[in-house]
């Protein structure tokens, strides 16, 4: 476990991202990946990289769907279409729906650690806030399913992570930059944008991230290896 | 236009909503409606009531959907491989992705005095928020396209509007039920949630609306014919 930075203080208020930090998320978009690979892998050949434009269509659709998996079911139907040259059929069209209702149904995982974790830095007195990005409506759900919703001042379902959202979430809640910690697996949603406004911030890494995610980056952070040593490494400090 | 109750205070807080109250919405879904009819009465004969069975579609949908255009979307094309029985074509299935789409891109349309009328409640001291349901993203858009956003304390755009909802909205601003008057379209949505906890509010009713949220109810509650005669009304209160 990386030491605390010397002479850095405990955060009052602790930032906590939804996907893949606690709780499933991707493990379920690889699964659906798979298949739709498989379905439609004959449709093209070897040669074409199916993967690869899915995520073409889904990148191009981004700024009209938004993040979350409804956008991403669509996303799936016209790149099946495309993919097919227009010789797909209903059938196919309706085993994607299939799947991206599975995603969107699925039950709630906790990961490995964060059923105890979050109720172990509620009771030592931080101030908790959930900042997750997706579908409105499948985070609620997703959120209210987790049964962790009571450990949180505020749930900010946002459509972007970025330095505006991190900046309103935490005038809502009226704290200063410089006594957050925001902690979630991915560096270009939940560590650069919340250090550019002179927040803190701990990468949990998951072992799936979506390729939309994964950027280089110098900056350096702590990384934690499991959500479980977050309480120890705030002790750690100050 | 009706006379305010007398005695009546003056409201700290006004609750505006979105679609059909500060921008057109439903006109642009009953375009869409129209072309979808139009492309799939010839599969299923005269008998069958197109609308039906995509409103059908729509409500089985909700608990996995939510609202929006979306949701909407998928169940567009859910609908009409049923009612086609498997006979859709891609090129039918590409042309609901693309009304799906011109949904979500259409410039907003600010409805007949809105313009002015909320620079105007701003101006004379009520405290304002836009209370708005459907996606996230897309109702984020709307926000930013309509040039209003500055005027609004808050923007709380959410899955559903009932009673918790405004709860939790007027907790986040710390406005007591009884300093609050919601207005817009949709008596389900608008009206009778805010009536129930203890807020105020005036139905401004749009000549389309979505049959989802059309409700029968003996409650009383004043109507004005359009946004720009709130001012007038609320200076007659009090």
């Amino acid at each position: 476990m990386p030491s605390a930075a010397e002479g850095a203080r405990r955060p009052a208020l602790i930032g906590l991202d939804g996907d893949d930090t606690l709780w499933e998320s991707e493990v379920h978009f690889a699964d659906v990946h798979e298949v739709y690979r498989d379905v439609f892998t004959p449709f093209v050949g070897d040669g074409t990289d199916v993967d690869a434009r899915l995520y073409a269509t889904e990148r191009r659709n981004l700024e009209l769907f938004g993040y979350g998996a409804k956008g991403f079911i669509l996303s799936m139907i016209e790149t099946a279409i495309e993919l097919s040259e227009g010789a797909v059929t209903s059938a196919e069209i309706t085993r994607i729906l299939a799947l991206g209702k599975g995603l969107l149904s699925h039950p709630v995982e906790l990961i490995d650690g964060v059923a105890d974790t979050v109720p172990t830095l509620a009771a030592a007195g931080y101030r908790l806030v959930l900042v997750t990005k997706g579908d409105l409506f499948h985070q609620e759900q997703k959120v209210a399913a987790s049964g962790l919703a009571d450990h949180f001042e505020q749930v900010a379902i946002v459509s972007e992570k970025d330095e505006r959202t991190y900046r309103r979430v935490l005038d809502g809640v009226g704290v200063e930059p410089e006594d957050f910690l925001m902690v979630g697996n991915t560096v270009r949603s939940d560590v650069l944008p919340v250090l550019a406004i002179g927040g803190r911030a701990v990468q949990v890494p998951h072992h799936v991230t979506w390729s939309h995610e994964v950027v280089e980056s110098d900056v350096e952070f702590p990384v934690l290896s499991r959500l479980a040593d977050l309480p120890g490494w705030l002790e750690s400090l100050g």
